[in-house]
């Protein structure tokens, strides 16, 4: 059985074929989010504080940091990323007990990270590009942390599924050759959007079932893709994320500060036989109870998460909020 | 390709790997609705004629019909159910044009059905004990109708998906002595309860695969069985959907009167590459956006289809509700 093993300063979370589905939150991230960069590059950390607690309440059970802003007082992320990264890693790791994934596209933000990351991060990402593969795999194998694979290469990304296996299977087969196995490498095998492509939900379901068959690889994907550009996102999400867990698909990369995709994940969770007796649904239940009653869903996880953590006095505490 | 042809008076629906995936509505069953026995017994039809209407609306492709009332007056069922049916196929398919599926424990209840039935109905059910395949399976044949068929027999239900598996491959084998072809049978492997049985989602998901790759029939089952006894069963059941979907199951019995499900349904049919350009997604979204505005989902799609029917002045009309 595939097992991928990441850690936190005291916490193991394990990918895998008979796991739960592993819900890496995205949040923390300023691409797109201009608020976010322009607080980053004044020092000002509350946001990604707000959103390290907010998405571990909800159930993100690793956290993806990735510290790419472009500093209008220096356009260099070679020298502005690096040091970034280590702050919010420091940060981050210091406020919640969850494995990280240090996401950039700059490989001295990337060793910057592993450098002052506790535990066994997964480092976000390998490409199939020769330059990558050459500057990111041997930053694996000096740290021993396991690597999300994207499926694109020198060529682009394709639009033939065989094509984007066999990129995965060359990433693959160059891991092995540094010495880095097969459970180490998370495959994302790249998720097009349903409203460009008809048959990109078909496409991702296929992909992720030879992944798994053939190179006995786990998987994730940037989950919200599939709906771009569609009206009601969220229900195409929340059939996405079951469909892809029915298929094998072992992680995802998305926001878990959203109910539906949160539901549509816990549900899938139960019917995989991951939830014994049911008790994380009926757990998460009483958190929909709540939103039903007015709670935003991640006052509501937040409050549940304290009381499972025995802020009001352990069992008791949590029999009185049933 | 297996495809499951069903006809109304004028119109066709297939049942097939590359269909849609077709939702059998429930409603009009007398069998835990006391209000419902009471008006049939008394002959008041109009809670038939809404459901109905409402089930047609919200997305039914065909409808189930049952008329298994035991009587305050007469308690046998094989006197007064076969002329109760009768009564009721003509009065669904004189108010809606689609489908119908004749639901009946009561061998007369079924030939009564039949013998009124306009286009190609589906028969609710054939079982794997000796003595319903010796009185359903002769129905079958003499009609040329497809059939449902329940993976139980004389022995019970189940638990081992072996077994029903078995008997479900039994069936087909005794309908082919009939000269009838698998792709007339649509089994149901039987639904067992999560919240009872954990293993009873992947025992669903791999039971289709099989009946779908080694006999090569459509697929179908009681959906709301899965989440019975948990809380939030909704949640449960929108997320069971997309993955029997993803697994291989062509249709379901069930409540089309329910927003949750049916938006469940159509993101699997758009990611199955089962909606050509999204159109019904997009068409389905509108719907919710009434329901979010405050519209029940029966109001909200009753108007959604009389647009589309033309009912305010074709696309003209349309466009003013989109």
């Amino acid at each position: 059985m595939t097992r991928t093993v990441l850690e936190s300063k005291s916490k193991t979370v394990v990918i895998g074929f008979d796991e739960p589905f592993c819900v890496i939150g995205e949040r923390i991230n300023p691409t797109g989010r201009k608020k976010l960069a322009a607080e980053l590059e004044a020092g000002d950390f509350s946001t990604v504080e707000r959103d390290a607690l907010e998405q571990v309440a909800c159930g993100a059970m690793v956290l993806d940091v990735n510290a790419g802003v472009v500093y209008n007082s220096n356009p260099n992320p070679n020298e502005t990323e690096p040091p970034l990264m280590r702050r919010m890693i420091e940060l981050v790791q210091g406020l919640v007990d969850v494995p990280l994934c240090i996401d950039s596209s700059v490989p001295g933000a990337l060793e910057a990270g592993l450098a002052v990351c506790e535990g066994r991060p997964l480092l976000n990402s390998v490409t199939g590009e020769e330059e990558r593969l050459e500057a990111i795999l041997p930053l694996v194998k000096k740290y021993n942390v396991p690597v999300v694979a994207i499926s694109n290469d020198d060529t682009g990304i394709s639009e033939d599924p065989d094509v984007r296996f066999a990129v995965a299977k060359k990433i693959v087969q160059r891991a092995a050759d540094f010495g880095i196995p097969a459970h180490d490498i998370v495959v994302d095998p790249l998720v097009m959007p349903v409203g460009a492509m008809a048959s990109a939900g078909q496409q991702v379901f296929a992909l992720v079932r030879r992944l798994r068959e053939e190179l006995g690889v786990n998987t994730t994907c940037g989950a919200s893709n599939i709906s771009f550009g569609l009206p009601n996102r969220h229900g195409v999400n929340a059939a996405f994320l079951p469909m892809a867990i029915g298929a094998g698909m072992t992680s995802a990369i998305m926001n878990p500060v959203r109910a539906v995709e949160m539901e549509a994940i816990r549900a899938a969770n139960l019917l995989m036989n991951h939830d014994p007796n049911g008790g994380e649904w009926i757990r998460f239940s009483r958190v929909l109870d709540a939103v039903k009653e007015g709670k935003s869903f991640a006052e509501a996880s937040t409050e549940a998460a304290a009381g499972r953590s025995g802020g009001r006095g352990g069992r008791e505490g949590r029999r009185r909020r049933g």
